[in-house]
């Protein structure tokens, strides 16, 4: 039967590119309010496609921008007791700017080289579609114009400006997007030595954001004046967050590694396997060496360990030139990452204990938690991630690499706490694909690609 | 003789008022173009004044505002072997702003329960009048006409805008300038237990200040994909800085401390019998603790010990709320205020070579000079010092305090090095006569002690 589906595809691939083509042209920005009426026309666009395939669908208002919703009925599955697919993705777009570097608009969808130019292209409208083309693909282009599982799907037209209202919302409809396991496709293919190889990203970094700041005298001070007489915050301030690490660029606040999931020797030998290039990855971002807790490897650091960075300083002078100062606060964002198992909440109260701890002479912290997201990990053992490799292997001739991503997609740690289900993370982008910049594309093999294996993974997933 | 000056200096106090307001009502400041006009009326009023005593006057051209330079000649001098004065003030002011905070308006002088209201009243016009005023009361007052000593003014305005000119004219005209010992009156009377106290500040605090930088990756990147693989400009920044210190709050810069002259006995006991509130002190700046080096009272710390004060902190992301990057470079204001006999560019040498040798792994250096200035003090047991107490106790009946500064006047450090002269800083304000604020004033009865000191001062260094 898949062959069949995989044919039909082939067959309609230009009118699936036109179709991709017409969302495209769709200027959804999420974050700008000048957008609004085009975020609106991408919503019921993606809701009319969803309705053409017989899918009970709806557009739900939320406190921001739309989400559409789509749920497949049993007769229009041929196995309806097997596992439900909630599939997820975003309608919403960047913003296009700087417009003067795009070689073609980038509301004006323009095949070169067998690459769409879009904003959007890759991320995420193509691989919105590469689902929805495999859906359209089962009821089209199978004998029985059945599914082979049943299916929910969630397009929400927030995540580029932070998915705030996304959480609420699932939480009160969770009997709605009720499903025993998610299927996202935001992320890249993996980079291989030759070429990219199809991947099922596992297990991704939590997150952990504060703003801390040392308030000290009452109003700006003369440092000549006032200068070695009294604690200066930002003196102090650089003091306490220099101490977070120690020689070996260990995280010193206490327990900090307590509850990380040790890495497997399985793990260590298929990511060595992998072909990881650290000269070529440093060289790409202008970096002369890399740096980190010592004992792992730089994919291990990124993949299976947590990080604390600074994200940002303030305070006192920050302009050209010399003003000689003592500010009455400073502050630093400081972020952390968290690795498989670690719990945000912990480690926000250990964090801010520690900053407590630190002497600080009388000045005083105003602690703002900015939000965390808990860090996910599949078991690879999972059923699902067994169905995933089969299906990638049927429409690709190819095996997937199992990988992990250091960086954190808030809505799985939330499928898992608020539906109780995992995530199969598998996409069809390249890093060379410029998310968020200029010129961004996807590349029409990918877009195939990605359209063969959503119609097989669903039909290996009706097979557990 | 002085009696008949201090007589004269009585009879004419309405006159000198007046005088001093008319300077008052031009709007001289220095730092903004639009009162370009009024700053050269500054100058040629204060040019005029010193010509109708006599005295060769110049208004001299800068690369910015004019400098008044005006000298005695041998024939209006009652002994001229005696020791030359080099008196130095400045005719500019600050801008008056915000103006909705004067009680009358800022160039039209008005006098209140016996305070002069304007701004410049008290820095540092009034001040210039009280030696102007005690010159004419010499000139036009004494038996003979004469002054006691020879005299040379030098009165500039750019102070308030950084007196960029001062230095290379002063190199310029070194024989113009040549002197025996300069006079500045540009600072403030010791607040002692029962009401201000007439003082001669004997040392300064010098100054080195630097921006430094660090920079690593050449894009900012996503903290969530590559935090944990390579060194963060701002979290090693952060880390540096913060080893400035060690727990003793002391610099730990090799060779640091090692030229600090160390505090004598005698002013240890001196300044104990200031009467210096350190309770007092802190709360006016709203600061619980008092902090800084081990060993040493906060008087002393402020005076005698150098400093070192992070002034601003900078990099990555500084607005509200949170953005999850690795910045490509974080920077500091760090500056030090060097205790008498620290050479600054031995220190800057230092600081740089430290600097240098903390581990950045591969992260670059971008460092910053934004100037110096030497420490300066005068020995306690010099004549001039000992002509100015006894010029302070004929004038006032009392006996003056020796003290320190915390905070640095370059110029004094340049007389020193230029001219090769020390400087005696004997100065009539009080804390609260609100320099650079709105309502600034000038005590009239501290007007008035200024010309009679600056009168007693001439015959007690004509004595030397």
């Amino acid at each position: 039967m898949t062959e069949q589906v995989f044919s039909f595809l082939e067959k309609d691939a230009d009118h699936a590119v036109a179709r991709l083509s017409e969302l495209l042209s769709i200027a959804s920005v999420s974050t700008d309010p000048a957008f609004e009426k085009e975020v609106v026309r991408g919503a019921d666009w993606v809701a009319a496609q969803l309705t053409e395939l017989g899918l009970d669908t709806a557009v739900h208002a939320t406190a921001g921008h739309p989400a559409v919703v789509a749920r497949s009925h049993d007769e229009q599955v041929a196995n309806p007791s097997a596992p439900r697919v909630l599939f997820y993705g975003h309608y919403d777009v960047q913003p296009p700017d700087p417009l003067e570097l795009w070689d073609t608009p980038p509301f004006e969808p323009t095949v070169r080289d067998g690459k769409l130019f879009a904003r959007g292209s890759s991320d995420d409208k193509g691989q919105v579609m590469c689902f929805i083309e495999a859906l359209r693909a089962w009821r089209q282009g199978s004998a029985d114009g059945k599914l082979p599982c049943p299916v929910t799907v969630l397009i929400e037209g927030e995540e580029e400006c932070g998915s705030v209202n996304l959480p609420p919302f699932v939480e009160a409809n969770r009997e709605l997007l009720s499903a025993d396991v998610a299927v996202v496709s935001d992320t890249a293919m993996w980079p291989g030595r030759e070429g990219y190889v199809p991947a099922i990203t596992y297990a991704l970094r939590g997150l952990l954001y504060f703003d801390i700041q040392l308030h000290g005298p009452s109003r700006d001070l003369h440092s000549g004046v006032y200068g070695g007489t009294l604690p200066n915050p930002a003196t102090i301030l650089t003091r306490v967050v220099g101490k977070l690490f120690d020689e070996d660029h260990r995280v010193v606040i206490p327990g900090y590694y307590d509850d990380v999931l040790e890495l497997s020797d399985e793990e260590r030998e298929t990511w060595s396997a992998l072909g990881f290039d650290e000269r070529d990855y440093l060289d790409e971002i202008g970096v002369a060496e890399p740096y980190g807790e010592s004992g792992f490897t730089t994919l291990e650091r990124r993949w299976c360990r947590p990080a604390c960075d600074v994200n940002g300083i303030y305070g006192g002078y920050m302009g050209e030139g010399a003003k000689t100062v003592i500010p009455t606060f400073a502050g630093a964002k400081v972020s952390f990452r968290l690795a498989a198992n670690q719990d945000p909440i912990k480690i926000a109260a250990s964090f801010e204990q520690w900053l407590r701890d630190q002497p600080t002479h009388g000045l005083e912290w105003k602690i703002t938690n900015h939000g965390m997201a808990r860090p996910v990990a599949v078991s690879t053992d999972s059923p699902f991630i067994a169905a995933a490799r089969r299906g990638i292997e049927i429409a690709s001739g190819r095996q997937p690499v199992l990988i992990r991503e250091g960086a954190t997609i808030p809505i799985v740690a939330d499928f898992k706490t608020l539906l109780g289900i995992d995530t199969l993370l598998i996409g069809f982008g390249q890093h060379d694909d410029a998310l968020h910049s200029p010129n961004e594309k996807f590349e029409l093999k990918n877009f195939a690609l990605g359209c063969r294996t959503h119609a097989s993974l669903l039909a290996a997933i009706a097979d557990l």
